[in-house]
């Protein structure tokens, strides 16, 4: 998928909401759970319920894996429902990938090929090697770790030299393998104050904001901060959309909560003029 | 599995030899491809040969996710395989995770709940709460990124606050959240002479060290910096020994270059006193 094909799904649906499809299997409604694969009925049934206030899709890879091969199996489901019946949308794996170049290749090829992603979470911490096998497919995505949404961020991320912090040195470094047509940015909603430097940086690149929501981020400080002429930011919304109801009444709750994100988005983005 | 048994695995068999199962299909004695399941027929045979001179087995997760569910079945396949005919040899899930705190969960309870893994690397980029959910299952190891193999390496883990670099931050930090009984740390063979340096800040952790062979480190200046009184090292070889023939010969070349590499460190072991 191309930068303008997301910007004019932005435009169309006047929304840049992503619904994180964070499936924890024993948060399901229980009356999923005769299901033969309860997840991806889900899945499914949370995705007609919102594809059309939603630009984009980002199944949390952890929640598949720690199933096992059926997790596996479902996330495989999962991604090829939503590609054939909804082809503009943008699907994200937040997988958060990232090892020596033969390593990633492979991985590059699980999420970009084997199954068909448009855009993969890699983390930054083993370098440039580590992130531009992902930057090999045409019309694929890289989202790399910049500034993440959690506590731990403080950790490493903040560790500065002469004046530049490490996520400030990911955002700059990064520059030299991939574009604002090929790479994104992770930018936690939690820092939002931090986005008028980070686009000080990276004006033009979207960037992929969690943090919404159940973490506590501010969908309106993030606009504020961090909205270019593009928009150029897709924030992600999970447990506070996909897990609003438990009953068998999920899927119009679900959609309601979105609804609600995707209203205040399209203010947001008249509010700036993007639309 | 504790610090000491894998200490008396050392001391048994002479050995600090991690074999690597990058198991890469498209690389396989053609003779094995008309079997059901190539990789695992691979991973058997190269396990049988091997597992008197090995201490531990490190898949490459990317290369079995690479191949969907079906790698995902290997994978599963290969883990039970070697815990039920070998529980002595130390596993290692070479997966690079790390992510908020609740997918971290997720990804912990996929590769030391779901599967039987002794050890799962982490990627420390993102922070305390990334990690600690894998240091929560008793007896079981993180085994920290600190200071790669790779090239990329020098992009991020030498960025440097007042004469710390990153890594050794990432040493320092990391102690406070796990010690020697359930920490180990990657550190590249390609980087031997920093091992010093590593030893003075985590003198008793074990470290896992990639590189030797198809990536230019060397052994004997691994042993020379980094081993201690326990040994402290796992050293893995992965191409050097799985992919030494591809003929039907392969696993009996494959246990050549493994008695190899293990010869030479019952020497190194002699020579530093540890047995």
């Amino acid at each position: 998928m191309t930068y303008n094909e997301l910007f004019e799904q932005v435009k169309k649906k006047k929304s840049f909401l992503c619904v994180g499809l964070d499936s924890d299997i024993k948060k399901l409604p229980q009356h999923l759970m005769g299901a033969e694969d309860p997840v991806y009925e889900f899945n499914k049934a949370i995705v007609d319920a919102t594809a059309d206030v939603a630009i984009a899709y980002k199944p949390n890879i952890a929640f598949y894996e720690s199933n096992g091969v059926s997790g596996w199996i479902t996330l495989e489901k999962t991604v090829k429902y939503i590609k054939s019946k909804y082809p503009e949308i943008f699907l994200i794996a937040d997988a958060k990938r990232g090892d020596i170049g033969n390593t990633s290749e492979m991985y590059a090829r699980a999420f970009l090929e084997t199954m068909e992603f448009d855009s993969i979470t890699v983390a930054p911490y083993m370098g440039e090697d580590s992130v531009t096998p992902f930057l090999k497919y045409e019309g694929k995505w890289v989202i790399l770790l910049a500034l993440t949404s959690n506590k731990g961020a403080f950790d490493f991320q903040f560790f500065e030299e002469n004046g530049v912090k490490l996520y400030e040195r990911v955002l700059r470094k990064s520059q030299e393998w991939g574009n604002d047509q090929n790479m994104m940015y992770v930018v936690g909603a939690t820092k939002a104050e931090m986005l008028s430097g980070i686009r000080e940086i990276v004006p033009n690149h979207f960037l992929l904001v969690p943090g919404v929501g159940a973490q506590g981020g501010s969908l309106e400080e993030v606009a504020k901060y961090g909205m270019n002429s593009h928009c150029g930011l897709i924030v992600n919304s999970s447990r506070g959309i996909i897990f609003a109801d438990k009953t068998e009444n999920f899927a119009v709750r679900a959609r309601e909560e979105a609804v609600k994100l995707q209203q205040q988005m399209a203010e947001l983005l008249a509010a700036k003029g993007v639309i």
